[in-house]
C-alpha cells in the first residue's frame, strides 16, 4: 500500500503521520496539495476539539459513530494538482492541471474536505476532490494565491448575506484574513463607506489597501459610535470578524437603530445576550458560515483579474513538519495574516 | 384646574388617581379615550418596571433625569375622540371625530404615548396626540375594533421585517394577539403555508380562523421539526410570539438551515445562546418592535374592509377601576386574547 505524509488532529493534538494514499472513487479525483492556508477555524477545532465535534454531531454533520477521539485531517484552503481520476470520469482537465474547489465532497454525503473525520485534507500530501467541483487555476496565479480563494469567498458571502447597498455604511471589526476579505468584497461591490477597526495599527494600514475608506482603533475610540456617525440615517452593517463571541452582545448594545450585525466565524461557547437592545433598535443578526460555488468562482476570477492585492495577505509559509509549531505560535497574539502550509516539503514557519 | 381619572403605574403598582387634564400644545390635539387594549408590554413594564426603565434610560429614550420611581401612564392601543385642538392647528377633522394614531408624539421628542414618563396614555380618560398623525375611523368600525389597529400593525411589521415570500413556510409560535396578528398579515400577503403553534387548543382553533393552514401543539410534537418538513427546501420563518426569551435559543438549536427567526416582544432578561448553531446553519435573527405609519394605516384599512375577523380577538372589557385587578388576572395563565379598557366607565373585567 502506498503511503503519504498526513497531518492528523486527534484529541486536540496535531501530528505528522503516515497514512494510506487515498483512492478516488467514481466522480472523484486524487490531487496533490501544493499550498493550503491555515484558517482560524483550524486553530479553533484544534483548541476546542470536543466542543466542535459535539456541535457537528448534534447537527448530524458527522459520519455515524464518530466519537471525539476521531482523527481529523485539516486543510480546506488549497491549491492542488490533478494526479489521477477515479472511474467514470469526464477528465476534462489534463493530469497535472492546477485546481482549487469548494472544500466539499458531494460524492460523499457532502462531507467537508479538511474537517469531516475520515475525509482527507489539504495539509496532507494528497487528498480527494469531486471532479464536478474542480476549478482550473489560470497559469499566472501562483499556488499560494489560488489557496486564498476560499477565505476570500467567506468574506464575499458575508457581504452578500448582509444585502448591503452602496450607500450603507460598513464597519468591519477585525482585520485578519476574513476581515480583509470582507473589506475587499465591499470595495468590489462599490460600498462607499468602509470603516475598518482593529487593535493593531499595521492591520488597519493593510485594511486601507484592501479598500477601507477610514480606520478606527477601538483602543482609542468606540468604533460603533464612530461608524454610526457616518451613516446619514442609512443602515450600518457591522461585520464581526474577530471571532470573540462577547463582541456580539457588545455590538447589540452599541449599534444604532436598524443596524445589521453579520457574524462570521464559529463561536462554540454559550454566550449571554440581552435581546431587549436588539428588539428596541430592530436589529438583524445575520450568521454567515460558508459560500456558494458561484461566490467561490467570483473570488478566483477576482484574483486572476488583479482586483485583490493578494500578496499582502501572505505573511508566512511552513513545511509539513512545522505545522504543529506554527499552530502554537498562531494561537498566541501575532502579526500574521495568512500562513500557508506546503505539505510537499519540510521546514519551520518563516516569513513569506 | 380641571382634573380627570388616570391610571398611573409607579414602582410596579397601578393606581387610579386624579391628574390634571392635559393641554394640547401647537400641533397637538386633546382626545378622550373610548377604548384601549391591554398589551403584553403593559403587563411586562408593570412586572419588570426597573428592567424596562433601565433599558430605556440606557438607550436614551427617557426624558433627562427620569428615575425608576417615575409615573408611567399606560395605554397605546386606542380609539379616541377629538375634544379640542391646540394652537396653530389645521383642524381638518371636526371636534367629536373618532381617531386612532401611531402612539408617538413627534411634537415631544418622539415620546411614546402610553409608555414615556410624563406623557399621557389611553388608559386615562383624556390624553394628547399629534394632529399630523391622526387617522379618522370609518363610521362602521366600532371603538374596540379600531383599538386593535395597533397590535395588528405590530404583526404586519414583523411579517414585513421577515421579507417572506409566498412559497416560504411560516411557523408562528404563540397564538395570542401578536401571533394572531402575524398570522392574519401572512394570510393577507398570500403566504401559502402558515403553521400555528400554541399549547392551548382553543387558540389553535382561533389561529385557523385568522388564516393558519395547519396547527401544532408543542406538547405533542416538535413544532419546528414539523414546520421544517413542510418547507420543500424553501425558507422557514419562525415568529417568536410567546415572549419567553429561552425560546430563541431553542429555535436556534432546532431550526433548519437558512431559517429566519423573527423575535417580537421585549425580553429584558439576559439570555444564554450558543451562536455556533446559528452560524453553521446560517440563520438570521430579526428583531421586530414597532411599525411604520403606512403599516398602521394598512391595518386600519384591513379592519374597515372586513379582511380581519377582529371580533374573535376581543375576549374581555374592563372599566377604569378594574384595570389593576385585570392585570393581576392576565399575569396568570388565562384564556384571554385581548382585553379592552374603557376608561370612561367603572366595572370589573368581564367577558366581551
Amino acid at each position: 500500500m502506498t503511503m503519504m505524509n498526513s497531518i492528523v488532529l486527534q484529541n486536540g493534538v496535531l501530528n505528522v503521520i503516515q497514512t494510506p494514499l487515498p483512492q478516488p472513487q467514481a466522480g472523484q479525483v486524487l490531487v496533490r496539495s501544493l499550498a493550503c492556508g491555515i484558517c482560524g477555524s483550524d486553530l479553533h477545532i484544534t483548541r476546542h476539539s470536543d466542543d466542535v465535534l459535539n456541535l457537528f454531531r448534534d447537527l448530524d454533520l458527522l459520519p455515524p459513530g464518530t466519537d471525539n477521539h476521531a482523527q481529523v485531517m485539516l486543510g480546506h484552503e488549497f491549491c492542488a494538482e490533478i494526479i489521477s481520476y477515479g472511474p467514470n470520469s469526464q477528465e476534462n482537465l489534463p493530469i497535472g492541471s492546477r485546481v482549487t474547489s469548494v472544500p466539499i465532497l458531494l460524492s460523499q454525503n457532502n462531507a467537508g474536505v479538511g474537517v469531516t473525520p475520515g475525509i482527507g485534507g489539504a495539509y496532507s500530501e494528497y487528498f480527494i476532490l469531486d471532479e464536478a467541483l474542480l476549478l482550473p487555476i489560470p497559469k499566472h496565479i501562483p499556488d499560494e494565491a489560488a489557496a486564498l480563494t476560499e477565505p476570500l469567498a467567506v468574506g464575499l458571502h458575508a457581504v452578500n448575506r448582509a444585502n448591503i447597498g452602496s450607500n450603507d455604511t460598513a464597519l468591519v471589526v477585525g482585520c485578519g484574513p476574513i476581515g480583509l476579505a470582507v473589506i475587499s468584497a465591499l470595495h468590489r461591490k462599490g460600498v462607499q463607506q468602509i470603516l475598518a477597526a482593529d487593535l493593531q495599527q499595521d492591520k488597519l494600514m493593510l485594511a486601507r489597501k484592501f479598500g477601507a475608506t477610514a480606520h478606527i482603533n477601538p483602543k482609542e475610540q468606540d468604533e460603533v459610535a464612530v461608524a454610526a456617525s457616518y451613516t446619514n440615517s442609512n443602515r450600518l452593517v457591522i461585520f464581526e470578524c474577530v471571532g470573540i463571541h462577547r463582541l456580539i452582545d457588545s455590538f447589540v448594545h452599541r449599534a444604532p437603530t436598524n443596524a445589521t450585525v453579520v457574524v462570521t466565524g464559529v463561536h462554540t461557547t454559550p454566550s449571554t445576550i440581552n435581546y431587549a437592545y436588539a428588539t428596541v433598535k430592530e436589529l438583524d443578526i445575520c450568521f454567515s458560515y460558508y459560500y456558494q460555488p458561484d461566490e467561490f468562482k467570483e473570488c478566483l476570477d477576482a484574483i486572476a483579474d488583479g482586483e485583490i492585492p493578494w500578496p499582502l495577505l501572505l505573511t508566512g509559509k511552513v513545511g509539513i513538519d512545522g505545522v504543529s509549531d506554527a499552530f502554537a505560535q498562531l494561537m498566541k497574539p501575532n502579526k500574521h495574516i495568512k500562513v500557508v502550509v506546503e505539505p510537499w516539503r519540510k521546514g519551520k514557519l518563516e516569513a513569506y
